[in-house]
């Protein structure tokens, strides 16, 4: 009963932290409208600032918010009796609509700067920019590769497992550094008469944008690291578990570990092992629900 | 024999990252003194642009290199014969070095400001910069009391350490994209004829160093998360380790694992599940080894 009651207090902070996130990442694309519309020249595609603006906008839906949000999606409890395909398929749906956003948000920017005749890619927002797009692309092509489509062997998953979890969060932080370069960049050159260095409406409320960015990437990362909130293991690696084993057993291990069990696998021959081996598979991503 | 030579390959690969850290971290440092000395006005104490400089040089040498490797000192297989207590001094002593560096640095640019009539605590730059300082003394107060002072109770440092961990890398990774918007704006007011968007050679350069940060950020953290490069528990707890559990048993548990079995620990009673919390207890930072 204890620990029943500390497993519900444990969901209900789950869900204030998710509710939080969801909030500020709200919050943080309202105000990317309403720093576009009320404080510049709203959204067109003509090549006037106006197509400029899509590039914070959808940068802020699509790379920020919805990249986070596809990070926790295996978190949510709700959907642990989904099948991890499923999830796989929201997870891997919902980075390549946020890169699609990204990329047609770098292509109002070169279109924009090519009506002006502004130089491109000359700036250090630009080039990590560039990069942490170029990464993400990669990052979700190997995925849908290994992870998704069923050629690959399950000890390449769970040896690529770790690295995907790092390059994933690494990038969404990179991403974050990114987008604070950006509104940098932006408001020390829209603003004029007054200046930035005067603090007017403008810049007051562009800086909350950032501090909410830098906030809403607190939270996912802190939800995405905690292993206690990870997706069980699957029903049928429940079935393969050795009698005397706790449930909770599996839910300690952290993403992390995996490398360092892949590194172990091929040291192990006795049949329990096998089958304690099978559970970490299936963590690793093998269609065992299928 | 096989697993002998695992390790060792591992020990190899931790090396290597070690170095190549070491290597970007130094040649950042290198980077922005070339950037000073070579492009600007050098350095000095008089209210000039040269006083000004000491921001970045003393930012990036000791609030990203330093705290970089105050992060992964207990990482250093070498450091795992001398006391914990020894390494908690290195890694709070790195830790406040960096702190006081990065205060003096904050200095230099209100001084700077002040002597120009420059307004302070604008930029989005300054709010998160502002924000990482302060929350950067906080956790090295809260670490010195809860870790290095003998009056916190363990259950207490069990609880704490998870969020030391997340607190510690957040903030690291929050001053890294400080440093670049603070290197955006540096850019963009300093390069005039030619501008920064005609990319002249500091341009260039700054923008490498830039890039070098990330790089540097992404190393430390890749070597802080991975669970089997972890410190093993202290000696004394290994003695108490029950017959049959093998020494790497506690190696694969991640940093990021304490706040679950912390959950758990009032639900156990009998003398070995005791003895295995003991282990743990010493991994979140009793001092058993003095």
């Amino acid at each position: 009963a204890a620990h029943g009651a500390r497993k519900m207090e444990d969901y209900g902070r789950f869900l204030a932290l998710l509710a939080s996130s969801l909030l500020v990442g709200f919050v943080s694309v309202i105000l990317s409208l309403v720093w576009v519309f009320h404080y510049r020249e709203g959204l067109s595609w003509d090549g006037s600032p106006a197509e400029f603006n899509w590039h914070p906008v959808l940068i802020i839906t699509g790379f920020v918010f919805m990249q986070g949000i596809a990070i926790i999606v295996y978190r949510l409890p709700w959907t642990w009796k989904c099948s991890k395909l499923l999830m796989k398929f929201i997870h891997a749906g919902l980075n390549t609509i946020a890169m699609i956003l990204a990329i047609v948000s770098m292509v109002a920017v070169f279109d924009f700067h090519n009506a002006k005749n502004i130089p491109n890619m000359y700036s250090l927002h630009s080039w990590i920019g560039l990069t942490a797009v170029i990464f993400y692309s990669l990052q979700l092509f190997l995925g849908f590769a290994v992870f998704l489509l069923p050629f690959a062997p399950v000890r390449l998953r769970v040896a690529l497992m770790p690295i995907h979890v790092y390059s994933g969060l690494t990038i969404f932080a990179t991403v974050i550094a990114t987008a604070l370069m950006g509104i940098t960049e932006k408001l020390i050159f829209a603003l004029k008469n007054p200046a930035y260095s005067a603090s007017p409406p403008e810049a007051t409320l562009v800086n909350c944008l950032g501090l909410l960015l830098v906030i809403f990437g607190s939270l996912i990362l802190w939800m995405a690291s905690r292993p206690h909130w990870k997706r069980p293991p699957a029903e049928n690696a429940k079935i393969l578990r050795p009698i005397g084993a706790t449930p909770e057993g599996t839910e300690v291990e952290s993403t992390m570990t995996n490398s360092s069990n892949a590194d172990k696998s091929d040291l192990r021959s006795n049949t329990e092992a096998a089958r304690k081996q099978n559970i970490k598979f299936d963590e690793a991503g093998q269609r065992s629900t299928m």
